[in-house]
């Protein structure tokens, strides 16, 4: 090895930081991979072994991972992926995220209204497609109205051709264009779910951390005309688990890493987007605890937004620490400046590419001046605010050519969007009431009583006032009347009283101005900057890194692993022992209670069955649910969380500390049988 | 408390960093923090309470602290204070260490060779007899030599009046003496260890951390003239245990510490001792690890001193890092910069305190520079070697004045130096010849081969041939001819062809000369300008503070308490479920291993009794084997380590993270009674 290194260094041969050693990689099935795999590990990958993979892997719209598991369509997620749903199938008297939730048989199993479930059937690298659309002489706004044409073409071409749906993935900061073709699934319906207290053991504390001790599970079933689907591809139940060491991978959807953005753009980042984003997060989740403290059904109502919000704080606040660190921030400053060198001497990058950073660091200025607004003025604070806010654009983008829609009404993405728009999910008036008084009162105190979207949305009155007297009259609580509004049309919004439906009209104009000086002066000059970035990449480093994640299907690969911790090592496994000395070392209190089932199978339950585990696959925010995957191609773990020192990975991948932590396939079976008695189930999943 | 804080900052009143809110101090037992105790838990320790707590806690004067559990003289500790006595009771068929030891009835407690425990009797403030002593216009050697005289003097009378063990023991860097006049015992016989593997669960990993799950005890009973002893108090063990939030306190007998160190002083130790220090503890772990390697038997011989070492090296560590944290470095900056200017301010002590803190720095400088021969140039690497060199000097310095002497060999301290130099625990000549190669090679590396000390070592040849030839020819492993040649006197020793008895005289006059050097240009201006600063401190401060540790007496308070740590909230307590955890996630494999015993009896255990738990009381090396004492004064846990956060507590204390970590005294029952079936045992303790 030292003569290769040296070798290559004398040759001045450069190495992608990090990727020689550590496990780094969201690797698209185009470029799986494959020569890390042999090298390290001896294992390639076939393309049999890939395709049941990608296929057995399935998307959750509302932004999670999950696969399928058995050949009657039965897929396994977090249960944090499947919150809504449960809630949604709750009832007052019903409280299944509570009591968690086993359908009895399948004709009992429940509709999860909303949810959409994609699986990844083929992709097409249409670079050049899009790339034959952009000319060397355009301007940055030309050029991005001009992309946008090429891909909603292409899209919609591919969508009539196949009916599926097709959505053009950016990958390299656009360096590459693949079109991906999804099955998509809408009838899906909820057949098992633990309690949430055990499903999210631990709560707020445990979150973002290693040791974990969560059974963080849903599993839904995925129907085609009223049948059970039949998947193309799924995943047999292992049925030895996993040992450390062991080479596993993860097949999902990491939503989106900033691996690639700019020293500027971190810095912003670092200086504005993540301090006000944690302000508001805070005096959310504060608002929403004063909400819940006034009765235990309000608790219920928000506890789905508490814990999504109280996720976001966590991570951003470990965002933040990570890119808070000196010689993390120093060793990035690095790598961009060692890239800089390359293309300012290189004759043919230098004209081009050389002011690209200059260009991107003078957009992240102009975002920071107007980062108030950014946040502020939009149709946030109320879900039927945001639904009138979607009603209200909705009608008025279809009228458009497809290519020059805002991107979220474009053909591919209609049926998505309806989905959600009509969905049944019930809507709280005092908890709309009390969540948008906080957004009018954040408004005022940021934007000051003059800015013109204060003065739209509070009209002369208090943020509490103005609140109030927006819900007070309107009808968007029906999905019917939504439905009849989209229906009608532009005349019909334009002409309807409903009150969100007129503050709605009122804002549109001013978030969307908000929203175009973004795209121009930030988004579009910082994109075609960072484009030809990484061309100039793309030409230093090919593809040997991978691209940033975008919420689409990845592959990635790791070993399961122990870390160092505080001066000691922490094991890559937990079992069911840990789960009991860690409620009862904190005195069984929340949230470390155990549910009653929990104590009263004690006894019933192999407590060294492993419960969760630790390992080095490079994940982020959308792995949720994720499967855990062995070199047989079999489940063995359902990615759940990353450890703290894991937050790191939106910025840089490192697997010093840093951990993927899942539910142990194990663990799961264990507890299915012997705690919930879920016999069937755990049939279905064990047959082969 | 808004109003007090602001009054007192109006009035220009200084309180002490922390103090107002942390529980910090070892406070000495004519000074108990009766106030902060008051006002904070609203309990005032007795008259009653403090003999007893102070009567019932013993010093073992190889390093640790314990105390009396029963009438009859029994006392706890902990496994690794006990360890040198449990390996030398063991044999190579017998190896306790490995299998616990459990006398089958007091007949069959087996002598402790060498050990010598302490109970503070009884003290007196002799500050005014010494500093009687000291005259304005001596210079520091004088000062030094006038003091010297003056403590062994008042030593002497006290130990002729008594016949107790009398010690002076300066606090406040010489701010106040005080005479502890301290019952002996030196019978002291082994009665009960659980296996180092359960004792030391984790190994060096998790030494320093928690959670943890040691049983970390040794019980030993003092005998006098043949009889189980009957201390003057014991304590009760608790029937109910603590909780969380639970004011505890520990009584024993922290070591060292350096909080009242000036900033020159810890930059020394920063940047100088503690990074030779870790090279050099590094170096003798790989030998000694690279002998155990070569058979059972060597690991079982080196095992004491592997553990020795391996626990220096993390908690120095730990050190290093905690004092390489700037911003608490620069709190301690601005500590001292607050009191040089208020000693500037102040025409009475600006004349005399104010040059100290150069005058210790330039000390220091001094000290950096000496710093490889201070280290190197001695009796060490070898057993034999340092009681070679203890013989040598022992008969040349009981010829001279009790004042003149090296302070060690005073006549207070002679007993216990006997007691330990005819010691018949075991020397293996294997391991001493590679401990004592080792210490050669460093010394020819560190100091050169032209150095006095490396040519007398050496005489020319390799160190490993030098070493081989000095252990070749020596009987000092025999206890008897150790006794002989001090009985001898100096006609014995100066005669003695003893190859070793020779070496060290050879070295004897080297050492003396560094050992000099330092006591006259570092220790005496340091300790003289210590001395002043401390008086000036005392002016400002009082005895508000607590003086930094001497290895003598002191009671801390604080309460049982989770902490922070990696994003989430360690549990005060472990519990026996948490240990069967550590030990299956790590796959059983050593340090995790759990003896046979503990395997075959855990259905025999209520896993959910606690086990460890964490405290916020103020300890340091030397408190191993405290009693943790409630309100009630009686027994509740046993302190055997800090977490890696309290190695912060050597140079400043913080309840942050840092935590005093203890054995539960319920666990330990529960293990005695189910584990051990050591039924007698627990009928003693837990007698009242």
């Amino acid at each position: 090895m030292k003569i290769t290194m040296s070798a290559a260094l004398a040759l001045g041969i450069a190495f992608p930081a990090c990727s020689a050693l550590a496990d780094e990689g969201m690797w698209t099935f185009d470029n799986p991979p494959s020569k890390a795999l042999r090298e390290k590990f001896g294992f390639e990958p076939t393309k049999e072994w890939l395709d049941k993979v990608r296929l057995a892997s399935v998307r959750f719209m509302d932004g999670g991972s999950g696969s399928f598991v058995s050949p009657d369509g039965l897929m396994i997620t977090n249960h944090h992926v499947g919150l809504q749903c449960i809630q949604n199938v709750s009832t007052k008297e019903n409280d299944y995220v509570k009591t968690g939730f086993s359908a009895a048989s399948r004709d009992k199993e429940a509709a999860c209204p909303g949810y959409e479930v994609n699986v990844l059937s083929s992709f097409e690298d249409v670079t050049a497609k899009v790339q034959a659309a952009l000319k060397p002489d355009m301007t940055d706004k030309v050029a991005r109205e001009a992309r946008k044409a090429a891909i909603a073409g292409i899209e919609k071409e591919c969508n009539a051709a196949s009916g599926q749906r097709c959505d053009v993935v950016t990958l390299y900061q656009g360096g590459e264009y693949q079109l991906y073709r999804y099955k998509k699934y809408t009838d899906v319906r909820l057949v098992f779910a633990p309690e949430q207290e055990i499903a999210f053991f631990g709560g707020d504390p445990d979150n973002f951390t290693y040791p974990r001790h969560d059974v963080d599970i849903c599993l839904v079933r995925a129907y085609e005309n009223g049948q059970p689907a039949k998947p193309a591809a799924w995943l047999p139940w292992s049925k030895t688990g996993v040992a450390e060491g062991d080479l596993v991978f993860v097949s999902g959807h990491p939503g989106s890493t900033s691996r690639m953005d700019t020293v500027s753009e971190l810095a912003n980042a670092r200086d504005h987007m993540l301090p006000l984003s944690l302000e508001i997060l805070k005096r959310r989740i504060a608002m929403l605890k004063a909400f819940s403290a006034k009765a235990p059904e309000n608790e219920r109502r928000a506890r789905a937004q508490v814990f999504g919000l109280e996720n976001a704080l966590k991570a951003n606040e470990g965002r933040l620490e990570a890119i808070q660190d000196a010689k993390a921030f120093a060793k990035k400053a690095e790598g961009e400046a060692a890239l800089r060198a390359k293309v300012a001497a290189d004759p043919k990058l230098a004209p081009s590419v050389g002011p690209a950073w200059d260009t991107i660091a003078a957009a992240q200025q102009k975002a920071a001046l107007r980062l108030n607004e950014s946040f502020l003025v939009s149709f946030g604070g109320s879900r039927q605010l945001a639904i009138a806010g979607q009603i209200v654009r909705y009608v008025a983008e279809v009228k458009k050519p497809n290519a020059e829609r805002l991107e979220e009404y474009a053909d591919a993405g209609l049926d998505s969007l309806r989905n959600r728009l009509f969905s049944p999910a019930p809507v709280y008036d005092d908890m709309e009431e009390a969540t948008l008084t906080l957004q009018l009162e954040l408004a005022l105190e940021k934007l000051g009583a003059g800015h013109p979207y204060v003065k739209v949305v509070l009209d002369g009155k208090s943020p509490a006032e103005a609140a109030r007297s927006a819900l007070a009259a309107t009808k968007l609580k029906d999905p019917t009347v939504r439905q009849a509004l989209i229906e009608g049309g532009s005349a019909a919004v334009d002409a309807s009283t409903d009150s969100l439906i007129v503050l709605a009209r009122k804002i549109d104009p001013l978030a969307r101005a908000i929203r175009k000086l973004n795209e121009d002066e930030v988004d579009a000059p910082t994109k075609r900057a960072g484009e030809k970035i990484a061309v100039a990449r793309f030409q230093v480093y090919g593809k040997t890194v991978s691209p940033d994640a975008t919420f689409t299907l990845r592959l990635s690969y790791g070993t399961v692993k122990a870390f160092p911790s505080d001066g000691t090592i922490v094991a890559p496994f937990t079992t069911f022992y840990g789960l009991y000395d860690r409620s009862i070392s904190h005195g069984g209190k929340d949230p470390w209670a155990l549910p009653a089932r929990w104590q009263a199978k004690k006894g019933s339950l192999d407590l060294a069955t492993p419960l969760n585990f630790a390992s080095t696959n490079d994940i982020i925010g959308g792995n949720s649910g994720s499967p855990v995957i062995n070199r047989a191609g079999e489940f063995v773990g359902i990615v759940f969380d990353s450890n703290i020192q894991g937050l790191a990975w939106d910025y840089f991948f490192t697997d010093e500390k840093a951990r993927c932590v899942s539910v142990d396939a194990r663990g799961i079976v264990e507890a299915l049988r012997n705690v919930f008695g879920a016999d069937a189930l755990v049939k279905e999943l064990t047959a082969r």
